[in-house]
This record gives C-alpha cells, structure tokens and sequence, in this order.
C-alpha cells in the first residue's frame, strides 16, 4: 500500500510519540437531500505502521475540535494497534478545526451552518470508512476489511450511534464518557453539578466545594461597584476589564465552566488537553485553597482567583485570562450552535451542590439560541427519536464506559444493556481517561477497563473473520498475539 | 380519545369495506439540517373502531403513490387488527398523492425535490409515530403503546429500514416483497426480467414467453414505416398517433412495463391495485395469446393488441391508450426521480429471458437522469452505504415475505438472517399478496405466510409488554384472543 505523504505530524504526549500523516477526502455537504451537490473537504489522520495483512480499521470518531487535539491524546488506540495489527485513523468533524466547509464562511448563517448535524457528520464517517475499505484492501480474500469506531465524549456518542444507525460500516464501538442520555426527560438537569461538587468534596480532606459554594455570592457583591469589578479585574487577571452586568454574567460562566473542566480532566498524571494541567488538578485547586484564612469576599476571591491558575496559567506563561474561552483547543462556535439545535443537554443546580442556583428554562435557552444563531429549536426531544433515547436494547456491540470522577457519567450508560451492550466503570476515572495512552499512575481500574474494551474487540473481530470464513484462523497468525497486558507499554 | 374527525372516506375492496379518516400533521421538511425551518402537512389515514386498552398500533409505510391506494389494498392489517386491539394508521409517503411539500410547485426543481428520499420519509414516519404516541395514550400504564410497521414493495423496504434505523420506534416490521437487495453489485441485473418470463412460460400449457420474445424484432419491423406505425397506432389503440423513433421507444417501454406489471398483481382472484384486472391475469393474458394462428408480424401484434387489452381495458370502459402511463395509482414523477438519484436498481435482459435485449449502462442512465432532473447521482451504491446493503445481521425483529410469482423477489431476503430476521416464502404468490385481506381464492402458502406473521407480530408485543410489566398479561385480557384462524374474515 501506498500512501500519498501529505505532511507528517510528529506529536510527543507524556512517555509516547504518536505520529500520523494528514490526508482530505471529498465528502457530499447534504447526505440526506438532493437539493446541491455540493461536497468538502474533510479532514482526517493516518497511521499505517501497526498495519499487518487484513488487520482492521481503528477509527475515531472525531468530535467537537481540531482532530489533532483527539488523536495526541487517545494512546489507547496505539497502544493496542499492534497487537490487532491495525490500521488507525481519526476522522476530523465537519466544521471543527481545518474541516470548514464553507471555509471562512461556515459560522455566518443557518444556510451555511446548518448542516452542521451529528446525523451529516455520522454520515461523513461512513462515506470515508467505505473509501478506506475500498482503497485500503490488502488481499482479495475479504471483500473489505473490519472497522472498529472509537470515540470519548461526543465523539463517543457518535461512535455508538455509528454502530447503532450503521452496523454494516464498524463491527462494534468503544464508546468512552458517552452521556448519550444528557438530554431532556431522560436525566435530571441537576446530576451533572452534583456529581462536579462531588468530585470537589472529596478531593481533599477539607470540604473545598464549601468555599467554591460561597464564591458566588463574594463575585456579585464585589462586583456591584465599578471599584469592586476594577478590583477583582486586576485580581483574576483579566484581560479585559468587568464593565457591564454581561461581563459579570460572563465571568460567571467562565468560573463554573473553569471547575467542570478541572473536574473532567482530573488525571492521575500531568496532561495538556483542555489545558496544561498537574496531576489530580481538582486536588492541586483544592490544596491551594485551604490553610488560607479566609475573612471576607476579598481574600476569598483573592484565594479562588490564586487556585484557578492551575487551570490558567500552570505554565506560568499567560499573562492575563480571556473570559470568553476555556478550552482553546476545542471548536466553540461550532459546539455552542450544536448545544443549541441538536444537542440540547439540560443542566441546572439547586442547593445541593456548589453552584449557583440556576433552574432549567428551555424557553430562555431558546430564545438566546435564536438571537445568536437564527435557528428555532422547539423540540428538545430530537435526539431522542433519531437515537432512541433509553431504549437502545436492539443495539449490539458496544462497550460504554464510564469514570465516576466525570462529571458526563451523569447522562453515561452505567449499566449492561444486553449480552453485546455493555457497559464498564471506572470508579477512579475521569472523562475517558481509558481511552488514553498507559500511564504507571493509572489506577487499576482503567487498566481493567481496557483490557475489557481489548476482550471486546477481539470478539468482534473474530466473529466478523469467522464469518467471512470459518478457516480464516487457521490461514492466519493474526490472532497469536492478541492477549492485551498491561505493562508492555509502559 | 376524541378525534377530530376531517374526512372519512369508505372504500370496498372485494368482500370487505374498509374506512378510515383522513387528517394531516405538520413534520419537518428538512429532518437532518438546520438550513432552513419549513413544514408539510403529511397526510395519514387513521382508524381507531378496533383499538381498545393499550393495543399497538399498525403503522403503514407509504410508498410511491397516494395512500388510498395503500389502504385500500392492505385487508391484511384490517382483518388482524381486532385480534390484537390495534389502532390502524396509513401514512402517506412525501411527494406523493397529497403530501407535496411545495404544493404544485414541487417537482420543479432540485432545490424543490431534492427532500424527497427515502432517509426524510422514514424520519416522517418517525416524527408521525412519537406524535400519535404521545397523543394516543389510553392509560398512564404503559410510557408509549408500541408499533408495528407494515409495508409492500418499496413500502416494505421502507418498513424493513425503519426497524434497522429506529428500532426504539417500532417493535418490529412486516416487509413484504421489499427489494432491498436490488441494488448494483448486489442482485444480477438480469435476476428481475427472468422471473418475469418464467411466469409467462408456466402459466398456460403453452409457453407464452416464445411470442412475447418474437414480438419486440416485429414492433420495430412494423415501426420501421410510417404506414406501420399508423397501422400499430389503430391496433393497439393508443390515444396519439406514433410519428417518431422516440415514439416508438416509449411504445417499447410501456408494453413492457405492463408486461412486468401483470406478472407483480397476478393474483388468484379479480383485482384493482395497478389496474382493474380478472384472476390470474397472466394466465388470462396468456390463453388468449393461444390457439391463434401467428403467420407475420402483423398477426403477431394483433393478437398480443388484444392479449393487452386484460390490462388496459378490463371494465370494456377505455377508449385508447396512453402509453406515457402504466399505472395510474402510483405516482410516476416521484418515483422516476427517486430511481434517478437514490433507488437505481439496475435492470437488464438478454437472450434467457422474453424481453428485447437491454445491457445495464449506469453512464448513460446517469446522464438521462440528469437531463431530466438537473441531478448528478455518481454513486449508484448510496442505498448500500446508507443501509447495509448485505449485511443486515444486527437487524432484528423484520419479517421479509416474498412471492415466488413476483419479479421483485429478485431482490428480495429469501432466506433466514438471524433468529430474528426471517424470511418467509410463497411459492404462488405474486406482489405481497399476504398483505392483501383474506380471500376464499388464496393458495395454501399465503396462509401460512400470514400466520407466520401474526405470531411474530405477537412475539414482539408480548416482549414489549412483557419488558415494560412482568404483570402485564396477568392484568389484562389482551392477548387471550390472539391467535389467528384463517376462515374468521371471509
């Protein structure tokens, strides 16, 4: 086989460097229409050096960012490459990262950016597997080879609803922190805060969700003068100056946001995913908040504002925080247009965890989606009837996993489904930390994880060879090697 | 319940009379973008007279032409509805019958008809299934009451599909003679038109094929002149006059779709599904073809003129013929567009069967099809990406019938799937004759195959029921009359 080089990415992630080469496949804009033939160009990551006789497709379902941010961070992929000898890819989403189909134009109105559906990108993923299958043939001796889908997060959603809508495309899915169930009736809009001020309770011996707790409160007093917003400006080190009410309110979401996300990527080791991080950042936020003596709204603010700098600034090279990104890494036009006409994910908080109240208004988030994006949604159910929803019993081999340190376990699938349904906790695990590369800090739970996502796929496969051909083990020393131990990689 | 009764309409077919109301529901336009945020009134046939408790209800996938035509010659539906308490609903497929989405207006152009495929009417039908749901609901016991699809033809396709893609909204599917294998790389081109010639040549003593072959070389002998052309024009009654070689090409098309169409609605009994017709019409055709002398081509047309005349004017009430149409119940606009874009099914004759000899040239289909349409179709194997083409064993809880006597079965799933996928088989039937009521004229094997049906309609029901209540059938008396005794409805 040959690959055509088009530019070779060399990425180092903790102890590992993964590599790939970047290539574009033409893809139709409207898979489910005809009303243009309109295509783009949809970016995606290859690497063929693991890849051995029929061995199979390891792809990623890309989600919401720049693919490179998901391929330098999903080691589990490499890491068991060679012992299925497969091919990897990760497929970028369309209108994340390079993947624009209107280029510059894909964000300005709904006529561009209303394609932008998880039901198009899934399609997407079918339409390269199908060009991957056919161009990426070793022997004539399968018509094409397996897929298995991987995906953490969104893209973990994507990568069940691949297997659930398109089953004749991936022979099963891993799919890793996939709160498929974060929608509308069928998850309370408070568990997802709940299980973050869990996380903050817990991290350390003293309470630190009870300070967090307290926060909002100090940041609207302070804020209610121009001399308190100057003030807690140059404490947080903002980049632009608190004016308005909107700045505050903006300010706010940004903290909240800043704590999930610490939350999420509570790693048992030192990461650069949503930002560089230490280990257990939750821990290291908390540590730094207690010992303080804290009097009044000033120093608790001044200590809050202190313990966020593990979040945004650990390098110590920012010079000053930007309130409207916290994950620099991650397409926010694109997701925000999508949590606000697919993905419609309820969240509130009450009194029993340490954010603001806030109640679920569905009619607010609609209007503040129509005024930002022109586009009604009134039904916040969709999801629901295209992907089922609770009843997924007819859905076969998928693996759902799931850390109890992540906040998306809340809409997770945390129980078995059927036989080829399953689903796997990580009680020690943050958002897909199985779908990482090894660590020596991984607790065992992940490493049981993964072996169980290993067990899976290797019975996937060998059912999609043995159907193909009842003596293809025979032919092949493919399967010799596909016990999966911890440590060899390490 | 209360509905709000529009229209109700009462139509006999044969013995029985079914009735039903017609009403509308405003469903989405454009089910997979956010481009645009236009609605449609589809149209559905209800009939509630038989629905008591929490029974199911029967849901029909519309197909190509308007729904009356469906209802009207689906007595299968009916006649079990009353065993299984089921409320009856027929819905219209887009772009058909009433349901135009543009109005007058909706076959202009691309940009008007492009929404017609086969992906926006199943998320029609799923979008009109949650409605009634949720609208439906006789008792707060049961969440949802459940579903089963039904469909014939492509109707069925569409019934299969609809279980294969929303599995959480019906139980399981009846897809009666569903070609979903007729796809390119899937079924010879030829499988289709041998069937049809082998059902002319066992269906008298005589083989009827052998003057049907001859007579294509002696339309285009006849043809070849303008006083036969005028000769043939009189002969065969048709309405304007031949003048051109097109002319004479779409003479061709037109006797050879009636051809096919007698072979699809040979049923054992008089019917007005296609066209008025008596009972086995094909043998009808065929007797008399026989016992005439054929000496030249013009006695050859003659007598196959007459032979026509089975189909065409049958009530003795048609004064000629249009050869631009072969069946007035379906809607030939639509369905040329849908076989231009995502339903080509290749087709193809040679010397093993009675029709002109025909190779299969996708280039030179693509390109009448975009002259006609303004559409590039480049991939004649989207429906196999879409739905799996072959490889359908994740699917569960589908029924595939096919009648030997039906050309369609050439694309049809002739054999068992899965424990849950089955195929059933009618050795004398022609066109999904088991969705047709109950008649004293039906052979043994249509029978079995509706009994078949029922059980597994009532397999599904019960783990429905049975997965929301392990009480249920201790509760209620709702299954204790389900078993189906062929005799009861004639």
């Amino acid at each position: 086989m040959k690959l055509n080089v088009a530019i070779v990415f060399l990425f180092c992630q903790e102890i590992f460097c993964y590599n790939y080469t970047t290539k574009f496949l033409d893809v139709p804009l409207d898979h489910f229409s005809f009303t243009n033939n309109a295509t783009f160009k949809l970016k995606y990551l290859i690497n063929d050096s693991f890849w051995i006789d029929d061995g199979p497709v390891f792809f990623y379902t890309g989600n919401e960012g720049a693919i490179e941010t998901f391929a330098d961070n999903i080691g589990f992929m490499y890491d068991i490459a060679p012992i299925f000898n497969a091919l990897i890819v990760f497929a970028e989403h369309r209108y994340y990262g390079a993947t624009l189909p209107f280029g510059n134009a894909s964000f300005t109105t709904p006529s561009h950016l209303g394609y932008l559906t998880s039901s198009q990108a899934l399609a997407d993923y079918v339409y390269l597997i199908n060009y991957l299958q056919t161009t990426h043939q070793r022997s004539d001796y399968l018509s094409k080879v397996p897929v298995v889908a991987f995906g953490g997060s969104y893209g973990g959603m994507l990568a069940a609803w691949l297997r659930m809508k398109y089953p004749a495309s991936v022979v099963g899915s891993i799919a890793a922190s996939a709160p498929i169930w974060q929608f509308q009736g069928l998850t309370p809009c408070e568990n997802f805060n709940r299980i973050v001020t869990n996380v903050y309770k817990t991290a350390t011996d003293n309470d630190c969700s009870a300070p967090i707790q307290k926060s909002w409160k100090a940041i609207r007093n302070i804020t209610a003068s121009d001399e308190g917003k100057g003030w807690l400006t140059k404490v947080w080190k903002l980049c632009a100056p608190l004016k308005t009410s909107n700045d505050v309110e903006d300010l706010l979401d940004w903290f909240s946001e800043i704590l999930v996300n610490i939350a999420m990527v509570n790693y048992p080791y030192p990461t650069k995913f949503l930002a560089p991080l230490p280990a257990f950042p939750v821990r290291n936020f908390c540590y730094k908040l207690s010992g303080v003596k804290i009097t009044d709204d000033k120093s608790l603010l001044t200590v809050i504002g202190n313990s966020l700098e593990i979040y945004t600034n650990f390098t110590k090279t920012n010079k000053c925080n930007k309130i409207n990104q916290t994950a620099e890494s991650l397409g926010e036009n694109g997701w925000d247009f999508q949590a606000c006409t697919e993905m419609i994910m309820p969240m509130c908080s009450d009194d029993n965890d340490m954010f603001e109240n806030q109640s679920w208004d569905f009619k607010k988030y609609s209007a503040k989606c129509y005024a930002k994006w022109g586009v009604k949604q009134t039904n916040p159910e969709l999801p629901i009837l295209e992907y089922g929803g609770k009843d997924i019993t007819a859905a076969s081999n998928i693996v759902f996993s799931n850390g109890l340190l992540d906040p998306w376990s809340s809409g997770g699938v945390l129980s078995n489904i059927s036989a080829t349904v399953s689903s796997v906790i990580i009680p020690e695990g943050a958002h897909h930390l199985d779908l990482r590369g090894e660590n020596k800090n991984d607790p065992k739970s992940v490493i049981e994880a993964r072996q169980f996502h290993v067990n899976s796929i290797r019975k996937w496969l060998v059912d999609f060879y043995y159907s193909r051909d009842k003596n293809y083990f025979k032919k092949t020393t493919f399967f010799n090697k596909i016990t999966y131990t911890h440590g060899n990689n390490v």
